[in-house]
């Protein structure tokens, strides 16, 4: 290592390194950076990365991110608690409440089964959502997984795993996305968007 | 604030956004992927960033980051201390330690004159490096400020306030990049490398 960086500054950017597309350059740009800005600004984002993990942890309902067990949503009694939306990740929770039109509960998986990853059924808060339908007696499990190989591999799994139990098992549909242009649609989601027309 | 996200994640998502070149998608990803990295990995990099500003600071004399004042450069008794390289920033004086070949000191500017951003020569360690040059004896400054606008603005500033402290004042050459296509480098570039042609 060259004699011109101090360790701190080295430490740093090897640290930033290891996020994910953040590269040597990036790093060594953002700790550079960090440098010349106000101390404060460093320390709040030290700050905010020990918060990240002490001060959060994962609802022991949905196994969302969360400060309080139960999460707001889970505690929500507002909420329908006999729909559950299954979704791959937090992210999808924030996406899916951003529509407005949800009022139901959520299941995070924290992943998709991805053979390629090593990730099986049993990595992923599978069993827990199974307990889950068969204790609340929920009426509809709306699997809301990525449509992709992964999403769909984990949907089905999900789908036999509840056979029997119940609850009505749904699946977001597939078509244009809003503001698409046809032309520029790949075929596959063409394919699902005639598969699924329907009349006006 | 959406109520699936929970306080210490919005604010995390924040602190990064707040990067250079991080905007809130970029920092959204990067704090979900902590969420399920291991713990240690945020702990690392908060510790890192708070060691960044508590262990480290400017040496007294050429002005870049260290943990030991004097710096280990200035310090090192085999370098020579009449030659003075001013760069402006402190990642400039690790991109000249790998050439390898530089064995003088050096003087960080920390910025370069640029009356659009409103920094003048009082906001650089200009001032700073003009007393050095007076007190040591330094037999020459080797301006080596970015080539461009600012940069260049830069030298002639300072090579103004060196004349008569006997100090010869010297620039990195212009030229052809190695390894560049003549076809491919631009006429400003082309026309220095001209004017600064020498014989074989």
């Amino acid at each position: 290592m060259n004699k011109a960086i101090p360790e701190p500054v080295t430490r740093l950017i090897d640290s930033l390194s290891r996020l994910p597309g953040v590269g040597p350059k990036t790093a060594s740009r953002l700790t550079y950076y960090l440098l010349r800005a106000p101390d404060e600004q460093s320390l709040k984002l030290a700050d905010a990365l020990r918060d990240l993990k002490t001060q959060t942890r994962f609802c022991s309902t949905c196994h969302n991110i969360t400060v309080d067990d139960p999460c707001p949503i889970c505690a929500d009694p507002k909420r329908d608690p006999r729909t559950i939306a299954v979704v791959e990740e937090p992210l999808d929770v924030i996406a899916l409440e951003r529509t407005g039109i949800y009022t139901g509960l959520y299941h995070v998986l924290h992943g998709a089964i991805s053979p390629v990853e090593g990730i099986g059924p049993e990595q992923l808060k599978i069993k827990e959502l199974i307990a889950r339908v068969e204790t609340t007696g929920a009426l509809e499990v709306i699997i809301a997984t990525n449509p992709g190989l992964e999403g769909d591999a984990t949907a089905m799994f999900i789908d036999k795993q509840l056979q029997g139990k119940g609850a009505k098992v749904t699946r977001l549909a597939r078509g244009l996305p809003v503001g698409g242009d046809i032309e520029y649609v790949d075929s596959v989601t063409l394919s699902r968007a005639l598969q699924g027309r329907s009349q006006l």
